[in-house]
């Protein structure tokens, strides 16, 4: 693989959501009390890899912030004094401009059109993926946050 | 944004792993015991954004499944008896195949190189982004798993 090889992904749907621009944004999908449901609306050619998806109370996004003008390696965050290497950070600058949020999933709206709840993306965002959430391996709730620990959200939304 | 949208990725790095073939990989990456520590080597021109990792006790990685022939909408999963949407399932066959493992970060083996555990992927999958792991927003543990629940993995590795 050499480090100029390009990655072609495709959108399989869109992301409605209350927010405009990237300015309105929550911090976090888990900061608005109480949270909006958001609809997420899956292309027909993709309809049915959705079978299955009833009884997960919470699913993975992937989406791609289409939004963001620039990648940046490095960045004083609003709330913070120091510059922080991106990876460190859940700022949409990343040169991978993909963002992953753990939803919950309020079942279909119609066939599918997703009801979820937690997310903090623009509206008319890109979907690239949807996954199944596994607490047996997504889950670490002692995880320590590193510089971010100070600075973690109070949120009013907590585990569903 | 049209369906035909392309939207172009390139690799950040390489994971290195001990499986040369998805038939050698685990089920999940929290079942071999012990987890070997697995290598995340960053290319140079990106190590500026590595700056503040430290202190983080767990990650998510993006990476690009590469080694995987053709997306499948529908399949039957090797230990279940009925055909399941691919969006309900974690195994490799998305129509974008871009993997999401939540890794504990065991520091830099050197500078750019990561030491983890708990992946599941081949040796030599791109990388595509590493963000922190954020109890408040990620760890979701009383989760449910719909169809996944009965067939769960009793894992040797559980939260750290």
């Amino acid at each position: 693989m050499s480090q100029t090889t390009t990655l072609s992904c495709r959108p399989i749907g869109t992301i409605r959501t209350p927010w405009q621009t990237p300015a309105d944004c929550p911090r976090n999908g888990r900061q608005p009390d109480p949270a909006p449901v958001c609809r997420v609306q899956v292309l027909p050619e993709f309809h049915p890899g959705l079978a299955s998806l009833d009884g997960f109370s919470h699913l993975i996004l992937l989406y791609w912030m289409d939004r963001v003008a620039q990648p940046k390696l490095r960045f004083t965050p609003p709330f913070d004094d120091t510059e922080r290497g991106v990876f460190a950070t859940r700022a949409p600058f990343h040169p991978n401009p993909i963002g992953v949020s753990v939803v919950a999933f309020d079942g279909f709206a119609e066939p599918g059109v997703l009801n979820v709840r937690f997310l903090d993306c623009t509206d008319g965002t890109p979907l690239l993926d949807i996954k199944p959430y596994l607490p047996t391996t997504d889950a670490v709730p002692a995880a320590s946050m590193g510089w971010l620990g100070r600075h973690a959200t109070r949120n009013a939304n907590t585990t569903t």
